[in-house]
């Protein structure tokens, strides 16, 4: 069987009881590392189940998966994804490569930041489709975020934006000489892509959102040390060090908002006469 | 300290070894019990948690939440909330009554339908708002989900449908003569969200969705016994015996699809023809 077990979102106590003890049975235990990260690490989780753990980049994950596979339909094969199996990322080719295999396929569900995301009193019932944000080059700004956004807008929901993570990253003289050097692991912080998203409204000036639109910066979601930060985009740029440490998520509002969402969020906020003049101008009762 | 403790989505060993650990040590265990239930009897909890256990109902939560935060300001009080404590159901009032108690509250987040629901194979980035089904009677019918679905298929988003589960609920008779006599539980099937559906469309002819528009009906979701079953939603209205005992669950596929959400949704299919000629047609590359 393989198990695609979630790990939560925070620390080794997120896992649920049942994936505990499937982890703690199984013959062979993968942790998918390159989509997002625990705020323990890998030598903690392995202490904490009291088995090895085997780091899958996701070289091996999209080419080499029959190594994950191997003996699945006889053995017991864990693979730990953080979050939910199924949640920001997805792991189906892993499903279907296991199906045309005819191993048999369990999925251990946890929370993911797309639920998780509700503790920053939003309801959940009115966010639009989720984006992505990538950390920009001088030559690479993937904007399409922006249309997706505009949709979510039009129509007054939230949008949940999820942010950039580089594990395992060369430098372009290190993958031009073949060396496996790699870089020190970066997280885009709520700053920057409140900034990156900024600099896209000033390209395309459709007035999908502005420098005054209210959102919410939120850090290690589930965690003891969470964080959230509301404020104008403007703010957000500036609440780096407030928010900490990573990973770092934002959501930007929707006009459809309820009261109890203001009563909610406004604790967030970085300055609350602001939060409460842009809120009664342009959300409330919208 | 107040906990909000999610329990996940199918039985006792769903909760997380964090969120069982607070269990095990709080002064007072509440369980809210009707906006979702667990596969499993409030007998099964308690003897797992080794705690006795009150089932806080919707007048309890509602009106009475003083009695729940008695004393929280010096111990500490779990309240569960099956799957995630701001999923599909949020307690932000219950929060924000702490708070003005100068009450701690830390939240454990779990899996939640609203990204449980990713085990179907369709990609939760393209979701859009959430909306719910309430059991229609001969006068009430409230039909407020066909806008939003429609704003949802406008703009090719697939619609989560979260269906109504009736539990405590008194018949009219014994409502006006004040007699505590609750009728059993009742919980929307798949079957009947799809024929609710279909008879809105029949009403309101905008063309949002029709009998051969694709959907998937979800039971059990997260559990073992967790069913998906794949069709048009005319396919839909028959297949409660396939699906088997609550809660179900139902998708309305957007148009924006990947090819992997055909491959992987496909083996789930009535009538696998059907959906690859459907598919083809309607969703395919749109």
């Amino acid at each position: 069987m393989l198990y695609l077990v979630g790990l939560g979102l925070s620390d080794e106590t997120d896992i649920t009881v049942k994936g505990l003890e499937i982890v703690k049975k199984a013959s062979r235990v993968y942790l998918e590392a390159y989509t997002s990260i625990l705020l323990v690490d890998q030598s903690v989780l392995e202490t904490y189940y009291g088995r090895p753990v085997t780091i899958a980049d996701r070289e091996m994950v999209e080419s080499n998966s029959d190594e994950i596979l191997r003996a699945a339909d006889t053995e017991d094969v864990a693979f730990l994804v953080v979050g939910d199996p199924f949640g920001a990322t997805t792991h189906t080719d892993l499903v279907l490569r296991a199906r045309e295999l005819n191993i048999p396929v369990r999925t251990v569900p946890n929370a993911s930041i797309m639920s998780g995301i509700g503790a920053a009193g939003l309801q959940l019932y009115n966010f639009g489709q989720t984006v992505s944000m990538v950390f920009f080059t001088d030559n690479w700004r993937p904007a399409s975020f922006y249309d997706r956004i505009k949709e979510n807008r039009t129509i007054g929901l939230h949008t949940l934006v999820l942010l950039d993570i580089k594990v395992k990253e060369q430098s372009l003289e290190n993958l031009a000489r073949g060396r496996k050097i790699f870089e020190p692991p970066r997280y885009m912080t709520v700053g920057q892509c409140a900034s990156q998203m900024l600099e896209v409204e000033e390209d395309k000036t459709e007035g999908v959102y502005g420098p005054d639109s209210l959102a919410i910066g939120a850090a290690r979601v589930g965690g003891k040390t969470e964080k959230f930060v509301a404020g104008t985009l403007k703010e957000l740029c500036e609440q780096d060090e407030v928010l900490g440490a990573p990973l770092h998520s934002l959501v930007l509002l929707g006009r459809r908002t309820h009261e109890l969402e203001h009563d909610y969020v406004r604790e967030f906020a970085v300055d609350k006469e602001t939060w409460d003049r842009i809120w009664k101008a342009d959300y409330h009762g919208q």
